[in-house]
């Protein structure tokens, strides 16, 4: 197998590591990078330019390597690929999110494959065993935490006591969330990969951009001790539930409760927990990202097209898109925060909405020590009931402009 | 693919039905049981018989399916099988600890696969992981709950408070364990996964009877309780390290804390947590027993045979035995509960043994409640030193008989 790398970031260095350590069978033969003169060092007895030609029109390469990033020049490199007969692995979530319909026809066309295993959840074998050993199996619920930066913003807040964005500053400067943390933190990054996750596991295209999604950007230090006070953790989940053939998903941060395996996935970890109709519950844990894990990733793509060369494993070809159902038909408990004026009355007018609405209370807890002179916290928990109905009484509670002064909400997890 | 089914117990049973659901593809022509003439309802469309010659004679038949359990006959029908040439899935992980090293060769030599996805840990496909996706990556370490029954006790003896004994004979009768448990509380059963397991890892064979072993007949209710005033739980964990080229491993109960994500595996779930030199941490989680769960592993093991069948993917040898590095020469902390004598200077003696042998002493607690008049439980935890120098303390402070009446020690997992 001879191999063409586009992008020489960490990753790509990560990838060429393994190769030379582990693989001689698999050479890296070519290298196209912006920078490939600074990085002569790495490149010792590997062809590099900044020119895509030099893999593409390479006929002796047979796999291209897309660790690129971005959109317009990811889905040249790809499509060129594929035209060039070559099978392709990548990295890029957006890429496919975006073009994954029309690429994987092509690819498929072409009688080439596009590999994609590090694109979702780093260093977790996900895509491979859902495309294998979970082929035949009906997959009915998933479950899961797929940003790395998300995670870790919600764990150190936590842990040190810190806002959003103290610790949305630290990470940036560590590299571990980007200079504009929009894709990560407002949850489209989450969003694009249970796109991808979810086209897997029904045999279906989903559009991305036609799932629900909230980020974590409206979540507080007051919410993180307030879910730490009930046992609950806040996360960042990518949720798929298959109830009565109908498809529902959204990602959203959530509280999870301490008996769920998703409160003890901390730092940049990823988790996804899925139920088969058969096989039961399963969870899989693993780094979402780092230079070996995700390289490692790539690196596992490779050895299997390599093993399939010989005999290519058929291609799942998505040929519909999936409808997605309405998630405001489903059911969950709430948690919801509510700032209020310390004045009479508040809670009443409140609680009378959620009456009004069908919604039971589990809890009502106040708090003065947070806030400002003349307000208050109050935070209710609801028992689980259809979440169009407290997407309504929060339509009307926001209403109440005069003693509702903000509100965060999150459904629990159960 | 037609295949031919021995033993139509709980697992068996849940097969023929996955495969009437799933998969027109792959048949089941015929089954053999004991009691075949119990289950026509069952059977029918099928043949059956309890003559073994209807499936190993039948050469439209080419995958063997082996649910009887036990040796003799199980290795009788494993290798006509083979020699039949019919490939073969089993779920008997005692069979193949016992004569796998031959059983794999003899298949080897006449070109057929022995599948064995649930002979370990149930649902979890760990096997296909580690033989595919992992094949090529350094596993360093392995960290197991791989039995299901002695997890399941441990669980409750923590929930409902209950002694060994009690919680054992309420899973007698919910057929959780067996009337002779001594495979699962003795270990045992863990010992032979963790070959298997580590036998794959290292590509080469490993003796399950070679592996260091406890059970957990010796825990009580008091260890119990003094590992979850400490935030850790007991588990009985399957173990394997590779330090500095030499393969360290054994099954042992242990403390674990709330850090370590063995701690949330509750009940019969199986887990195991891995590191590979590159992906980093892994951890696979899922039902480690259960009519469905069980035969969709036996299942994914037919689907991959099916899939392989144009061209199999190579076999890995096992053509040596690997040597196993004592467990004494690597290091722990330890948890070690005495029941001593109610009189002076019993402390002192028994921290002047730690002493000598240069243990160091996190700390010590004394309680006189669960005990007898005039004893006193005295609880120990040491920092992590050699294991070789513990156990000669332990020898030593076992030699004080008239002061020392019982002990129980437990490492405690970092």
């Amino acid at each position: 197998m001879r191999v063409g790398i586009f992008g020489l970031g960490t990753v790509g260095q990560g990838l060429l590591q393994i190769l030379r350590e582990r693989q001689p069978a698999i050479e890296a033969v070519a290298v196209v990078d912006r920078s490939y003169a600074r990085k002569a060092e790495l490149l010792a007895g590997i062809k590099a330019s900044d020119d895509k030609n030099l893999i593409l029109k390479d006929k002796s390469i047979d796999t291209v390597v897309e660790l690129m990033g971005g959109i317009d020049d990811a889905l040249y490199v790809v499509r060129s690929a594929i035209e060039n007969g070559k099978n392709v692995v990548t990295a890029n979530k957006a890429l496919l999110a975006e073009h994954g319909y029309a690429l994987f026809q092509f690819a498929s066309e072409h009688g080439r494959t596009i590999a994609f295993e590090a694109a979702i959840a780093g260093a977790i074998p996900i895509v491979r065993n859902i495309e294998t050993i979970f082929r035949h199996e009906r997959i009915t619920r998933l479950m899961g935490i797929v940003n790395g930066t998300t995670n870790y913003i919600l764990t150190r807040m936590r842990k040190d006591h810190l806002s959003y964005g103290e610790v949305l500053e630290a990470a940036q400067k560590q590299g571990l969330a980007e200079a504009d943390p929009t894709l990560d933190v407002g949850g489209y990054d989450a969003q694009q990969k249970l796109a991808l996750l979810t086209s897997l596991i029904t045999g279906e295209w989903v559009e991305a951009k036609n799932i629900p999604v909230r980020g974590i950007t409206e979540i507080s230090a007051q919410d993180v001790v307030w879910a730490e006070r009930f046992h609950n953790r806040i996360r960042l989940v990518a949720e798929y539930n298959l109830i009565q053939g109908q498809h529902y998903m959204h990602v959203t941060p959530a509280l999870v409760g301490e008996q769920n395996v998703l409160y003890d996935i901390e730092y940049e970890n990823n988790a996804l927990l899925f139920h088969g109709e058969y096989s039961a519950e399963h969870l899989f844990m693993g780094k979402g990202a780092g230079k070996f894990p995700t390289a490692f990733s790539v690196y596992s793509d490779l050895i299997q097209l390599q093993l399939a060369a010989a005999s290519p494993v058929p291609v799942r070809k998505i040929e519909t898109y999936l409808p997605i159902a309405n998630i405001a038909d489903t059911t969950s408990a709430f948690y919801l925060r509510l700032r209020v004026k310390d004045q009479p009355g508040v809670l009443a007018a409140i609680a009378q909405i959620l009456g009004n609405n069908a919604l039971s209370i589990a809890s009502v807890h106040q708090d003065h020590s947070a806030v400002a002179a003349g307000e208050v916290d109050i935070v209710i928990h609801t028992h689980a009931q259809k979440r169009s109905g407290f997407y309504k009484a929060l339509k009307e509670i926001h209403a109440l402009k005069s003693i509702v002064l903000h509100h965060v909400y999150l459904p629990v997890l159960g």
